[in-house]
Formats: structure tokens, sequence, C-alpha cells
């Protein structure tokens, strides 16, 4: 467990704005992929239907990664290592990577591939949020706010072999998967109370 | 009324940010939808004329959205809990529909359906923060300097029952649905001096 | 002159901050209108030139406004009414057309139209921005740090009315308005250095 | 050295949350440029990869300057002239262009001249970079934390000489030129420990 400089804690308000920076612009541009239609009829309202049901599934994705990202770093003391800093921007690669599997999985009416990619896009995200908070966790030591907060992680765990099934599932009995998908959202839409319950303690 | 514990005051500050920084797009993106015309005579500039008029009524009403929500936040205490905090993710949807309800409205030159469905985005996005409000008026009490602010809230009341209107309208008589639209606008474009007034006592 | 609340300079930090957000967004979607060539020659690249010389300007200008609102709002005391908060949003709305004046005067290889409407978005914001300044200074006084700061505001005087001189020349010689953009673009490159001397003393 | 007045320093955090907003949506908007392809299949898929390959490259370099530029900017003490600010502009504005030159780069899977352009681009910001560090310099001393900190800049000199070469060798040997692309970004990677242990002492 490294000290804490003190102009390391600034930085995680920059980190923090920046983050936010990003995810915002992820969650909206994602609606640049309802592509206006030409006519203006129910009929080309009902043909953008699923590609509006998909941004709706990842708005609300990105509306939980926003807030769990959220309270990690409000639980974290500070960034301490370039490591952590990277590992902060590979997640935001991968949540950069809604927009486009949103729009392909939306426009092809969820057929086989585009849906699993979307599960492989939420993977790498789930991964990549796992290794950011293990990076704190490595710095912080397992005696941290955020390692209390999050405990076994379950949660975690679980999200991470329901997408896996997901993706193999998405080939064979597709609606399963898309329901996989709204059913680990669901699960995550509270907000991570574990940690608000420790830093009130 | 949940107790108000220190480190939810600051996440008020990175809501905030991060709710200006989804509006600054969604104002932003709206342009986009104007698209570049490939000729370059007056013909092709009086072709995204409708465009223009809708992009302008839909800047204002972002504007006035995000001034409200500048002005509710300012008389809140904080986020009390993930539904405040989910109910401000609800309305950032709805206001991130606004490029696309604005782009099929101006395109189709202010057609029946099109005409409706931004009253349909209007409506939705005014009910979310209704919703947002009475979640924190649930939490700080009826005492709050938010309710008081607010008081009856008659503005509110009015424009949830004239986008209903308007969305009925549209298929009869389209100017007035549209009129209806620029006359909600005005009424909301002065800011909420009632939340300024009490602060100020 | 109005009594400034505390509350009211908190503001200050908002829609700056806010202001910042939209104007990054503006000077970053501009280059989305040069549009990627398929063929991969220097062909290819010249038929774009225009397009990015357009570009260049537009990112200065968007520069200047960045720079100079910066300043303004430094040397402003807080946001004292609604008034102040439109004509802010008023400067943003003329803003917002950069990238759409910029792509039909680039696309266009600076004909006439383009050339002379892109005058009309650099004078409708120079006249937003003149708006703002004397909102701020009639609720602050002729007395206020601004006011001191700006004197006579010769620059902004003669840029309006080279703007105006642009719009119509664009008619007759094409490229004494090229000049004079690229001129008044120039004059302003410099920081407001008449507001950074009255902070210092 | 000019005395640094109060007032200066707190326009640092303005230009660099600006500088943050500008850079958030550099890297996202990217992401606008890989297309959502109209099949479903992995041949449409595979069509893609290049585009996506030059994404992955470009959001790394996109993250290291982020990452330098936050930590050139937590050793500098504040904007001490218009000549900073505009050459933080002028940053901003090469690193604007690699959406543009990413896009084409993978569109065209990696042809001679967009591979150079590329370069171009990579070459350019560096430039960017380093007058952006000498202007600091030049105000704050070379007795400074940011001086001290970089020292002889091996990297940064290393940086331009290699990029330089890989412009002129995309016309000859395609894959080096792209080797070294992902070399220099490998050898930014990590952050810059110099300046934090500068900071650290």
């Amino acid at each position: 467990m490294r000290r804490i400089s003190k102009h390391m804690i600034i930085s995680k308000a920059r980190l923090e704005a920046f983050s936010d920076g990003v995810i915002a612009i992820i969650i909206t541009i994602m609606v640049l992929e309802i592509k206006v239609p030409h006519g203006s009829d129910f009929t080309d309202l009902k043909k953008i239907w699923p590609v509006f049901l998909s941004y709706v599934l990842s708005f609300i994705y990105v509306g939980i990664y926003w807030n769990n990202h959220h309270h990690m770093w409000h639980a974290a003391k500070g960034i301490h290592s370039g490591v952590t800093l990277w590992a902060n921007l590979h997640l935001l690669f991968w949540l950069s990577l809604f927009p486009f599997a949103t729009g392909w999985m939306g426009e092809n009416h969820f057929a086989p591939l585009p849906t699993a990619l979307y599960g492989v896009v939420l993977l790498m995200a789930a991964i990549a949020y796992w290794l950011l908070q293990q990076s704190i966790i490595y710095t912080e030591g397992t005696n941290s706010a955020l390692q209390k907060a999050i405990g076994n992680d379950v949660k975690g765990k679980i999200s991470l072999l329901l997408y896996s099934l997901a993706i193999v599932i998405a080939f064979v009995k597709l609606w399963i998967a898309d329901f996989i998908y709204v059913f680990v959202a669901l699960m995550w839409l509270l907000p991570d109370r574990r940690i608000e319950k420790i830093l009130d303690d």
C-alpha cells in the first residue's frame, strides 16, 4: 500500500470530471443511432422501435456504470498509480463501444451475432470495471473502505457469468439472451447500497 | 425524511456537473440535425427553414430545462437515495430524445404525427421533471426550501395539461398544436423567480 | 443595481461550466463536418481542403469566444437576473450554428451565399455577446470592473461594422469578405488585455 | 518570469476543465467513425476490423495526451499570458483532427497516404504539446517544477523524430510506419513518473 501524496487527491477530482464527461457524451450520442426516418407515418415510427428499445436498455446500462463509478471513486481515497488511471481509461474504452453495439443490435432487430456482440461489450466493460476496482484495492489495501463496501462482490461475479452465458445462448435461443441483459440491468438498477452503508458508518 | 449524510452533499455537485454535461451535449448535437445542404442557393436555405425553426424551439425548451434543473438542485439539500438519482437520469433520458423528435418534426415540415410525437417527448420530460421534484420533496419534507419555492406548482400542472392537449390537436388542427408548444415555452422562459425569492429570504 | 445574493455567485460557476461544455462540444463537433473521403489519394485530400480551411477559421473564432467569455465572466460578479442567464444562452445559440455555417461554406468552396451566411452567424454571435455584456453592466453598474475593462469597446464596435460589410461584399467581391473574416479573427486573437489589466490593479 | 496574479490561478482550473471537455469529446466521437454495418454477419464485422484497430490506437494516444496534459498543468503554476492560452488551444486543434485521421486510415485499411497523414497529425500534436510546454517554462523559469520534471525531455524528442520517420516510411514500407505508431504509444503509455517524482519531493 503506497503512500497517498496530496497532489494525487486533487487528481481524483479531475479523473472523475473527465470520466463524467466521457460517460455523458456516450449516453447522449447513442441517441444519434436512432436515425430520423424519412416518412412521417406510424409505419416509419414502428421501424425504429427495436433501435429505440436497444437505446433504452443501453441508457440504463450506462446510467448504472455512471452510478457505480461514482460510488467506487467516492469510496476510493485517490489515484495512486498510472495503472489505476489506465484501468479507468480502459473502462471508458469499452463503454465508448456501447453506441456502436447498441446501434448494430437495434438496426438488425436483435439478430444473433449483433446480440452476442452486445454481450461481449457488456462483458468486457464488466471485466474492465472489475480490474479498476482491483487496482484501487491493491493500493489501498483489503482494509480500505472500498474493499469493505463491495465485500464478496457477488453481484459483480454473477454479472460476468450471466453475460458469458448470454453470448453463447444468443446463437441458440435469442430471447433468453435478451432476457438476461434486461435481468442483469434490473439487478444493478438500485444504487450500490453496500458502499453507501459503509461510508455512513 | 432521511438523515442527510455529508458524502451525499458532495454527490450533488457531481450529479449537477453530469446533468450539465448531458444537457450541454443535447443542446449542441441537436444542431447536427440541420444537415448541410448540397447546393448553395437561397432555395437550398429555404428548404432547411422548418428544421431551423424546430431547432430554435427545442433550444429554448432545453435551455428552460437547464435553467429550472439548476434552480431545483440549488434549492435541494442533496441526493438522499438512489431513487432521486434515477429520477434525474430518467429526466435526462427524455431530454436526450429532443434531437430525434426535433429532427423528425423539422424534416417533415411539422406533419401531424411528428408534431404529436414532439408533444409526447415534451410531456414525458415534464412528467419526469415532476417525478424528480416529488422524489426530492418526499425526502426533504413539505417544509423544505424546494416545496416552499414551487408552492402549488401551477405552471407545471398547466404545462402537463397543454402538452396532452397539443398531442391530440396535432391530428386535427396542426397550427394550434404548434402554437401551444410556443406558448408553453414563453410561459417558462422567465427563470423560476419563486425559488430565487425563497432563497433570498 | 441589484443586491448580489450569495447563492447567485455560486451559480456563476455553474453557468461558466455549462457554457464551457457547450463551447467545447461546438469546437469539437465542427470537425465532424470534414467528412472522411472514400478514396485514399492526394486528389481526395485536396477536395476537402476548403472544408479544412473553413474549420481552421471557425476553430479560431470559437477559441476567441471562449477566451473572451472567460474574461467577461471573470470580471463579472455574478448572475443577477434571468435576463443575463438567457442572454448567455442566446450567445450559445448563435455559436452552436458555427458547425453548420462552417460546413456549408467549406463544402461549397466559399460560394457567395454560404460566405454571406457565415458572416450573418458571426454578426449575430457578436450582437449576442454585446447584449450579454450590456446585461451584466446594467446590473453591476458603469462603475463595475467589467465596464472599466472594456472601456469604449472599440474592437467590439469595429467587428460589428466589418461583419455587416462582409455580408454585403460576399455577393460582389468574395475574397474581400473572406479577408475581412480573417482580419477580424486576427484582431481578436490576442486575449483581452484590457480586462487582465484592470483586474491586476 | 512574470508575476503570477491570483486571478490567473483560478483560470487554470477553467482551462483544465475546458481542455478535459474537448479531449473527452474527441475520444468519444472518434467511435462514431465506426459506422454500424448494414448486414449482421461475421463478414460485416470483419470489414470494420481495420477501423476498430485504428480506433484502439487513437484511443490510447488521446488517453496519453489527456494524462500528460494533466501532469503538465499540475506542475504548472498558472496561465500567465494569452500565448499560453492559445498554445493550449493550438494543441486541442491538432487533437481534434484525430477522429478524421483515424477514420480515413481505418476505412482505407492503412493505405500509404492516410497512414502518412495520421503521422502528420501525431507530429503536429507533438509539436503543439512541446510549444505549450515551452510557453509555460518561458514564464515560470528554468527553475520551475515543470522544467525540473521534464528534464531533457528525451521521450518528447524521440517521439518527434519517430513520427517524422514514419511519415516518410509510410510510402515505402507501410507496416514499419504502423509499427512506429504502436511503439511510440507504448513508450508513453506509462504516466510521466518524472513529474510525479519531483512533486512528491
